[in-house]
Parts: C-alpha cells; structure tokens; sequence
C-alpha cells in the first residue's frame, strides 16, 4: 500500500501545487472547505497593498492601483471558474449579504409569487436571510423549507424563487444544477444556487446550467483569507430587470456626481453596494489567481481519488469503531469533502487535532473532512485515517477536556 | 508670520502622533477625511495576521487569535471615541449595510409610520439605501428628502425615523445630535446617526445625545485603511426590541449549533450578518488603537485651529481668486474640513495634486480639505494655502487635461 501511496503522490499533476502554500510540515490539514490554506503570494502581495498602495499611494490608488474596480477585476477571474461571462461576477461583502441581494432581485423578477423556497438543512445562514426578509416584508413574502427529498416536488406557481446550495455543507451531496434549474424554470421558478462549496471544489458551470444567480465564498477553497470577501453571479439576461434592494453608492451609474437618486449601474456593477473592502479583496485575487492555473478537471480528478482513497481507509482501517459515512459512497453525487457521523464526533475531532490532524465537527455528531487538491497529498488521507485509527484504538477522545463545547468548533 | 507658524507646530501636544504615520516627506495629505493615512503600526500588524494567525494557525485562528470576538472588541473601542457604552457597537461590513440595518431595525419599533425621513443634500449612499428599502417595502415605506433646513419642520407622526449625517460630508457642517434627538422624539420619531465624517474628528457623545442609532466608516478619520469595515451602534434600550433585517448566521445565538430557525442573540451581536472580514478587522483595530491614544479635546481643539489658520491663510492670500466658503466660518458649527466653492474646482484640485498638495473635488464645484490633527502640522495648512495661490496666480489649472473627468475624483 504504502509504494502504491508513494506512487499516486508522484504521479499527481497537481503536486507542485503545494509547494505554492505555507503549510507547515506534519500538519494534516483537512479543513481547507471551512478556512482555504495561505498561498505564499498573499502576504507580500498584501504587505505591497498596504505599504506602497495606502501608505503612499493613499486616495489616488483607487484609480492608479485599480482598487476601484477590483470587484467587477476579481468578478470576471472568478467567471471563468465557474462557467459565467465576463460582467457577470463581482466580488463584495459576505455570502450572507450576497443571499439576500440575489433573493430580493429574484423576488422583484417574479412580483405576484409570494414564496422563497429551500430545504430545511441548508446551510443555516441560508435560511436565515429568508426568513429576515420574510419578517421584514410585512406578510408580502413567506419563507418556505422542506424535506431535501422534497424541494422539486415544492416547486409550484406560489414560489417566487429557490435557495438552494449546490454542494450540502455537511454531506457534501451535490445536487444536479441543471436538472433543477429546469425543473424550476418549468414551474417560472427562479433559482439562486450557494456555490460556497463548490466554487474551486468542482467543476461548475452556470451558463451551460442556465442558472439565474448564484453567490459563494471566498475563504474555502478559493484560499481568500479569512472573512474574504464573496462573490455574487447575476446571468446577463437579469440584470437590467433586478433592481437592487442593497442599493448604495457604488451600485449608482455615476457614483461620483453625487446625484440625489439612486440609478443602479446598467450591468453587474449595480449589485455592488458600499466602499470595495481592499484588503480583503486584494488577499482574494491571489487565492483566485493561484486557483486559475489548475486545471479543473485535473482538481476534480485528484479529488473524488482523494476521496475514494479516504473511504477505502476507513473501511479497512476503522470499520469497527462505529463510523456512518454521511456523505454520498458514489464520487459524482459528492463534493470535495467527506462527513462521517459518529456519536463522539466532537471529541475525536478535538483528539485528532493533538495528533496534528485538523477536520471539523458539524452538529450534532458529524466528523467532516475536506479535500483540497491542491495541497493535499495522498499520503496526507492515509495517515489521517491512520491517527483516526490511533485516536479509537486508545480511546484517547474519552477526555473531560475534548468534551467542553467551544463558541467556535 | 513663519514664526508663530512654527511656534504652534513645536507647542502642539499631537506633534509626536506625526511619527506614527508613514507619510512622504513634502507631501501635503488633507484628504484625510476620504482615507485616512497609514498608521506604522498596521503593516507588521497585517504582516501578522496573514502569515502567523492565517497562515500558521489557520481555522483555530478564530478562536486562538479572537477572530470571531474582533467585531465586539473593536467595536468596544469606539464606543470609548463616541460616547457609547460597551456592548452598544460592533464594527461590520460597510456604511452602507449598516445604514440599511439601523433603518430596518428603527422601522420595526414604529411598524405604523411610513416614513424615512432625511435631507436632499446627505450623503448620497443614505439617500440610496432608504431609496432601496422604499422599493423593496412595497409601498409600506416612503422615502422622503427635505431642504436641510426643513428637517426639524418635517417631522410628524408619519415618520418612522430620521436619518442625517452630523457632520456633512461637503459643508463640514455640523447638526446638533442633542437638539435634534430630542425635538425628534418628541415626536415619537427615532434617529439614525452617520457618524462618518464625526468619528475620529469632532467630540461625539451618543449616550448624552440620547442617541437611538447610528453608524460610521472606518477608513476616514479612523485610519482603518481602504474599504475598511464601518461600525453600528445600537443604544441598550433598542437593542432587544429591533429585530434584524439582515439575519445572517453570525447574529444567530447559536451560530455553531447550526439550527433550522434564526434567533437573534441578545445583544448587540445581532446587527452582525455574515463572517466577519478578519484582514479589514485588524488593520482598523490599529487605527482606533491609535486614536485612542490621543486625548479627543485636545484633537478637537487642534482641529479648530488648524481650520481657523485655513480660513485666515485663504483671506489673506486668495481673497482675488473668486473662492467662497462653503463651510461655516464658525468653528462650533464645523467639523474637521474645510470646503471652497469654486468654479474651476475640479482643475484645481488636480493642478494641485501636481505639487504635492492633496485635497478633492466634490462636485458640482467643491475643493475639499480635511484637517487630520494627528498627522498634520500648522505648517502644512500655510504651505497648502501657499500653494493654491500659486496655482491661482500662475494660473497652472488651466490645462486640458485637468479638464478631463476621471471616474473617482
């Protein structure tokens, strides 16, 4: 096992890759889909942005260093990502707040549909931001979820638009883009799809999809840094249409006439809001720019071999600890990350992390592992699996300590 | 003249703060009231975040470094500047969101009046995001923009609440918080603040003012660098009653139990929405820390200072070039800029731009000035002046390509 290991690590396409971030050695690091790793580029980049471009380029960098039109820049190299045409990404604020843009355009499109549909267990600020516009609508709008089985079945001619996340944060299920997309415009449905787990996971495609909007995150596998700023796709066809509810400044046609009324920009450009954050833009760009020359494909492949490598383990290493694999067996249903249910997840979790070996828990009793292409190595799952092992054997999890439940986890 | 210029500079208590800055030697920075300057602190600062709490201590960062706590403790720290209580403000995303949090959040204590009330002249992005909420509301709110003179007159009891900037972003003129909070809530009708220009420049006292709401940016007077997070500050009393619009999973009160239905936590973290953005946190930190540091009243007075020798250097100096104040001439009513109307701003602006001396246009026919007492020096306002005149006399603004209208001015 251990040449073959040896072998599949010396074949990999993508290994050079590693050497782009700052890992350091012996740390396993299988939380790439929670907080992306720092690629190397990204502190002298961002040491440059704010001693030569603030410090002394001050207010004339947001012409000469770009940063004014760095989310619409970034926006076009996150397109080409995900299948989307230039003009139709910019990258700004969080996901949360992208959420709620991309619902109120979605809800102003379809006026006379009162419902914003989505499955029960989406990821929760999801849910969230439906149900703070369903509060603030004054009865004009409801929030609906369902049972993940039954979101197609939900879609009806009540139903303004569907929420729904591409790659499930827990399971890592992926539903099938375009077939739901069509389902749901069949019924007049508009769709915003949550690429938070997918954008740099899998291969996307949003306009061979015919997908409507779309947001995602910039701190999982795109490596943007933490609270990075995210990104929102807006399909050409819906732009002019939608007219902002987060309609500040720099979603105007002429920001800097100062004009009394607001008029959105003729293109993506409207659903900006506020000041461009800089900072986190700039840490972005690089997580982005190391992201865009890998080949997808390539990233794709590694990953269902990381995962299938991951599964093969731990039915022979750990089938007799107890473990239920949550997410799906077969690797096209599945994103790039692998959740095991375990009673004790939580504590296995905080053990695994001692032994240098960092995954996540997910409530109520998940152990959720991501697989990042392009700085995990097949070796790294083995001897993941390995200390997973190590840490059942000894019993070494059955710690008052691991079992104090943190703010964060 | 140079005597008594240089006496003020080497008696000037906030001399030593200069040093804590990197600035270019001859340069003339009185933009500081659109993007504050580099403090020192903040590059190794940065440096740290991103190579040793991203980099080194990835995901545990958010526990180990506080990532998760940065938008109450800094938000703590400008309550200190403002005259809040801890607890009352967390620093978050952008003016803008935060604008459209505190309206919504004021709308629903008073859900049976209709009304946003502010002035034609505010701040554009206010304007906006109140025009944006009346669309989305349909037709359960009205935005409504009277003469600033008219704003006190205006409110009755079909106003929900009123939002103005205290300190206007072209005039420098000053609103009284307390005068007008309480003529407000006689009429039943709460406050949103924008402290954007106040924050950093003027002495604020939210609790004394009887303050409802209010919010503020980070990159001006503040120094938190570019499109750096602004803040929220949400007085005690409304905080439990207000349910947010923007109902993201960090202002959940479980956020990691990651349950179906919102519940706003029971303080201020509820106005917070999405991840918070960890690289713009910590660079801002380093300029309130530094602000802090400095004692308000003496900035204060500094800054009236500064303003008066402006105003008597324009007198004596430019008195034949056709400039009229548009600030008041009276420094109790003016914040901590300087605003001339002239017709050939935009020119000038940018001719003396070529000589080292920053300011901005702010159109129709305004050069802007803003007088930062922690990095500018009496000699700088003299020099400025100087300068202007020079322009004026050499008629040095009179290019075609002064003429030429860049996208951000």
């Amino acid at each position: 096992m251990a040449d073959a290991i040896a072998d599949l690590d010396a074949r990999d396409p993508l290994a050079p890759f590693r050497a782009e971030f700052q890992l350091r050695e012996g740390l396993l690091y299988l939380d790439g889909n929670s907080l992306g790793a720092l690629p190397r580029a990204t502190a002298p980049r961002i040491a440059d942005v704010v001693s030569r471009e603030w410090g002394d380029g001050l207010i004339g960098s947001w012409l000469k260093a770009e940063w004014v039109s760095a989310p619409q820049r970034i926006g076009d190299k996150i397109a080409r990502l995900l299948g989307g045409r230039p003009g139709e990404i910019v990258a700004a604020d969080s996901t949360s707040i992208n959420i709620f843009k991309a619902l109120a355009a979605a809800v102003s499109l379809r006026p006379d549909r009162p419902v914003i549909l989505s499955e029960r267990t989406n990821f929760p600020t999801d849910v969230y931001m439906m149900q703070g516009m369903e509060a603030f609508s004054g009865g004009r709008l409801r929030s609906r979820t369902v049972d993940p089985a039954d979101v197609v079945g939900a879609l009806d001619e009540e139903v303004a638009v569907l929420l729904l996340t591409q790659v499930h944060y827990k399971s890592g299920l992926i539903r099938d883009m375009t077939a739901v997309t069509r389902a749901a415009h069949e019924k007049g449905v508009l769709v915003v799809w949550d690429l938070s787990h997918s954008a740099g996971a899998i291969e996307v495609d949003l306009n061979s999809a015919n997908a409507d909007f779309a947001v995602g995150c910039g701190y999982k596998f795109l490596n943007g840094g933490p609270g990075a700023p995210a990104f929102i796709f807006v399909a050409e066809r819906h732009q002019l249409a939608a007219r902002p509810v987060l309609s500040g400044w720099f979603g105007h046609a002429r920001p800097f006439a100062f004009e009394e009324d607001y008029e959105a920009v003729a293109d993506i450009g409207r659903f900006l809001c506020g000041t461009p954050q800089v900072l986190g833009l700039s840490a972005l760009e690089c997580g982005i720019d190391l992201m865009l020359r890998a080949d997808m494909r390539e990233l794709r492949r590694k990953s269902v071999r990381l995962g299938e490598l991951f599964i093969q383990c731990m039915d022979e290493r750990c089938a007799e600890f107890g473990f239920s694999l949550v997410s799906p067996r077969d690797a096209a249903r599945r994103g790039s990350q692998l959740s095991y249910a375990h009673p004790h997840a939580y504590e296995m979790i905080r053990a695994l992390g001692e032994r240098q070996v960092v995954g996540d828990f997910r409530a109520p009793d998940v152990l959720r592992f991501g697989l990042t292409p392009l700085y995990l190595r097949y070796r790294d799952v083995v001897e993941a699996v390995e200390q997973l092992r190590g840490v059942c054997v000894s019993g070494a999890w059955d710690r008052p300590e691991f079992r104090e439940r943190a703010a964060v986890t």
